[in-house]
């Protein structure tokens, strides 16, 4: 598929990250991939038109929304085009001939380094050592070669620069999921047949007693079943609340254009961030 | 106030870490602090009797809610007794005496390191290097003295290891504050006089349409104001719900009574978390 060329997605963290592996699974494996250090700078790169795509982490089973991704979002203007969840193994990754009785110390992301707890019980002559990127830290390894010393990434990150799986599934909690979503500026993804549509909306209630009430109403009424809900302080304004839902259906629908009028009449602040369908 | 010795608090991380300023700012600067590696540590250390209280962030308005810290709450059977929020701002902090023009790299956590972008990008002569911990950097400047190292930490790090504030208020984002809980196993907390009562709760709905909606309906009939809403998925269970709520209100008020006996009657699983008094 050489049109897939055409595609070319930003993400966040060195090649081998999750995001990386999110995007493979949303466009394939041939889509270009332009990786960046920060949120923000895949954000720009979709604005300048560097990229046609991003692909961001939005919540994860342990660690919540990721705020900071719905901001930039919001301030962007870009749409949601795509969804998708993933499990998130981590690997104890060495050099091509390494053998699990000489590794010292293990490098990654105190995050991942941290979901990784007993391994270091298990193995403690294994000695964590923080590093900037989980990805990066398999990057560091096959590039200078320290001895005694492994990485704990995704088995992509084994896989892209060479390096070894010496263990799999090494993390603590298996239930330990990230969703990502799929952004472009215009929404023009092609649809797919018998797959099921979902909406992500932000909206801003009055401050009166009742008002989220009255919100969620606009769903009950019509039968529109939510899969999420999240309020947000709004730092500036005690008592204001930024709401994140997320509901069954496309904007195309006419019972969800009527839910969401409705929504638009009772909120002081609403925005569509797109409709979309899930790739399971 | 010797009487506050008897106080053991437990959190996750070095002295000087951001849970050590909400542990003061919730307790006095009296009580005894008892720092554990691991959020799970520190529950089992109240578990125990180790520790009398504990403090852990909650939610972070970047970051989001910390579901690992409810997850362990719901398991514990821990109690929240007491509430309060922390500005979450960064200082470059290195050895006393040090100049400003001979620091060349900065050690932090990946998280704090991420959210001081634009010193890095105003210092480029400053490199960041991850560390495990924001007060465990400062820490380690005071103990191995590497040349030209400097630290990113809370300004509570700086004057408990000895070390000097080069630069305050590094943070990209003025908008980072953490909500803290403070845990007990008996809420046997004092009463403060004119001070607003909150509860929290956690409860599933049934898998149907609407139940969400007359979950609410416990509160909106009896005008009281929820100040949370967040729905965590069930991992195991598709559609499935968690619901973490947060509401004013105190356990004792009869309204409140009646509304939470109204809520137990129409969700599939119901805990109350605990009824406190914020510290502003």
């Amino acid at each position: 598929m050489p049109a897939n060329r055409k595609l070319r997605i930003a993400f966040q963290g060195e090649l081998g990250a999750f995001s990386h592996a999110a995007a493979t699974k949303l466009l394939g494996a041939r889509a270009r991939l332009l990786p960046f250090e920060s949120f923000k700078a895949v954000f720009e790169a979709l604005r300048r038109g560097e990229a046609t795509h991003a692909v961001i982490p939005i919540e994860n089973t342990l660690h919540g929304s990721v705020h900071e991704n719905y901001d930039l979002l919001l301030a962007s203007g870009a749409l949601i085009a795509g969804e998708t969840t993933l499990r998130i193994s981590h690997n104890l990754i060495a050099l091509p001939g390494a053998r699990l009785s000489e590794i010292h110390q293990a490098f990654s992301h105190p995050v991942a380094l941290n979901q990784c707890r007993q391994l270091f019980e298990r193995y403690p002559q294994i000695k964590p050592v923080s590093f900037y990127d989980t990805a990066g830290s398999v990057k560091m390894l096959v590039k200078d070669r320290p001895p005694g010393a492994a990485a704990i990434a995704s088995d992509i990150a084994a896989r892209l620069y060479g390096a070894k799986i010496l263990k799999r599934h090494i993390e603590d909690n298996p239930r330990n999921f990230t969703r990502f979503f799929l952004l472009t500026k215009q929404s023009t993804f092609p649809k797919r047949r018998n797959r099921p549509w979902k909406s992500s909306i932000v909206f801003t209630t009055p401050n009166e007693p009742g008002a989220l009430f009255r919100a969620m109403a606009c769903f009950a009424l019509r039968d529109l079943n939510l899969t999420k809900i999240e309020s947000r302080p709004v730092v500036e304004r005690p008592w204001e609340y930024l709401f994140y839902v997320d509901f069954m259906g496309s904007q195309t629908d006419p019972k969800v254009a009527r839910a969401l009028d409705h929504l638009r009449e009772i909120t002081t602040f609403f925005k569509l961030l797109g409709s979309y369908q899930p790739t399971p």
